[in-house]
């Protein structure tokens, strides 16, 4: 009796390039916003800004925004700036957060305090953030900016409750959600829901799009979580490690934390409570996290609240951007293949 | 033949006490809002908020918000919330200060990054901002935001280009002057803007006010820049000296520098621009200073932006609330002797 390979039929890749392509007219405009709104007589404040902001960053967010604009039929202007104000909000926290944990890398390059100091990152950032702002006002719609402002306002919160978590080998699954929810998914719900705002649609579909963003920023986090250990393949990124370095607690930690024996769970103590992570430690975490399924079991996490982001698009007649939207999610987590 | 002892008028020493008075019951309610607000789940926010706001700063810049709101007889509500959220913007700002300068005190006490950390600092001066864009929506006037969220950005931008100045003792009268325009004033008129704004006044007068709060603004800079240097009396206080030590070039310095004999210049770059600052350094940089009458002459400009600032509120009839307004400016000037 020969062997029985099992033919499986070959699913393509999900893939974001029709997303990008839908949306490319509006997002060159964007680039073209951000470009501007970078400049100032201050020459660090352009430099600072734009060693992050041209460092090869996918520009999700704004293109979120492209996309709900566009699911909603909206013929004006407005979802340009907004764009680019979404993106300024994104870069401000990110140089913010590169001082709080101290980075020394972003994007595969020097984080910018590594290269103008602390003092720029902090400064530059609330610059961006002001004229995020500004951009909000001049679009001049009151319930786009109230969406934004406390998106601005959640993403800080959810930062230092991350901050007054931090290390903590005890934190839940829940504890860990409300964290994500606010710093990582509140800024993608809000990004989306900017959209159908300025189509001036119903509250269902404005509830659809916000409900659409929080799900996938919440599965895109996981995930990000899931490829810092190497995702579920066994091949490892670039970054591959970070978060194991800076001690940070992630669902695969959360997971593997709770199944683990008491000799794993001491592990974990001394490596992220207590920062001793010698040479082979990645690699022993990694084993750990296969061993209790914590890798797998986050990515199914993920395709979860994917699922609730496609079906949030439900009552949306089928088009290509609703197409492109639905591709998106599945692109999303399909990177920790 | 007697002695004869010349009777001098006592004059009385400028009040800030009127201005207090007139807008205590307004202030209250701006005092109980910035409470409320600082509120969340996230203990560490209202502890790392309240430290600061709840450690005897005058709250000067909300008060100008009341004081021009009631100069303009705004009937209103928005004020109180667009006051606080001058506050908070003008807080996020002291926290981020901190973390720039490196600064161990603040008001008296040990610096929130001290006690809670840079992160935090970075962090909850984010929240503070996102809290106060979010009350300046909920107040619903998009000139107000306007003014504010162009503030915002201006004063980041301000502290980026004190940062790049930083230590430069070459540095210009007209080159600071840009700094604290953008530094310090820009609160201070955007503060004063929006109460006329409020109050649905013409160009003219949301023009007055904002003129009467950018000149206090660059008086009041100016003002703080001598007594870090004991002012124009001989007495010293807590803080004095605190700019000489973290080598911060303000006015006094580009007088004295610039009036400076060749020992003097080699003298002030080595403490500001190398930072090697002796124990007698202090006394020394105070006596070269009385010496080409730097403090003085600082004292004398700011008495300058301080008769602008009086001027710019001719246009308006003689009320109490617009006599405080005029004794808060010799308040703020009075302050150096």
């Amino acid at each position: 009796m020969g062997v029985v390979v099992a033919f499986e039929e070959k699913q393509p890749t999900p893939q974001i390039d029709s997303l990008v392509g839908l949306v490319a007219p509006d997002m060159e405009r964007v680039n073209a916003t951000i470009l501007a709104r970078t400049g100032s007589d201050v020459t660090m404040i352009p430099e600072v800004a734009n060693h992050l902001i041209s460092s090869g960053g996918k520009r999700l967010r704004p293109m979120l925004t492209l996309a709900t604009a566009a699911l909603c039929d909206y013929p004006g202007e407005g979802h340009v700036k907004l764009a680019a104000a979404v993106e300024f909000m994104h870069t401000a926290t990110l140089l913010h957060d590169d001082v709080v944990d101290e980075s020394d890398m972003r994007r595969g390059k020097l984080a910018a305090r590594m290269l103008w100091g602390n003092e720029a990152s902090v400064l530059v950032g609330d610059f961006l953030l002001g004229q995020a702002f500004k951009m909000m006002v001049e679009v001049g719609s009151l319930p786009c900016l109230d969406v934004l402002s406390t998106a601005a306002a959640v993403i800080a919160e959810g930062e230092v409750m991350q901050l007054s978590a931090a290390k903590d080998t005890q934190t839940t699954e829940d504890a860990y959600l409300a964290v994500i929810r606010a710093k990582t998914a509140a800024l993608f719900a809000a990004a989306c829901e900017v959209g159908p705002i300025l189509a001036r649609r119903g509250r269902a579909e404005i509830a659809a799009c916000r409900s659409y963003g929080l799900n996938l920023g919440i599965a895109f986090q996981l995930i990000d979580d899931a490829l810092d250990y190497g995702g579920s393949s066994a091949k490892l990124g670039k970054n591959t490690g970070d978060d194991f370095r800076e001690g940070k607690i992630t669902l695969p930690v959360v997971l593997a934390f709770r199944r683990g024996s008491e000799q794993e769970r001491a592990f974990w103590r001394k490596a992220l409570e207590q920062g001793e992570v010698g040479e082979a430690d990645l690699d022993a975490a990694i084993a750990i996290m296969r061993k209790h399924r914590a890798l797998e079991d986050t990515v199914e996490r993920a395709r979860h609240y994917g699922k609730m982001a496609r079906d949030a698009l439900e009552l949306f007649a089928p088009s290509p951007i609703k197409q492109a939207m639905l591709d998106a999610v599945e692109f999303a987590i399909s990177r920790a293949h």
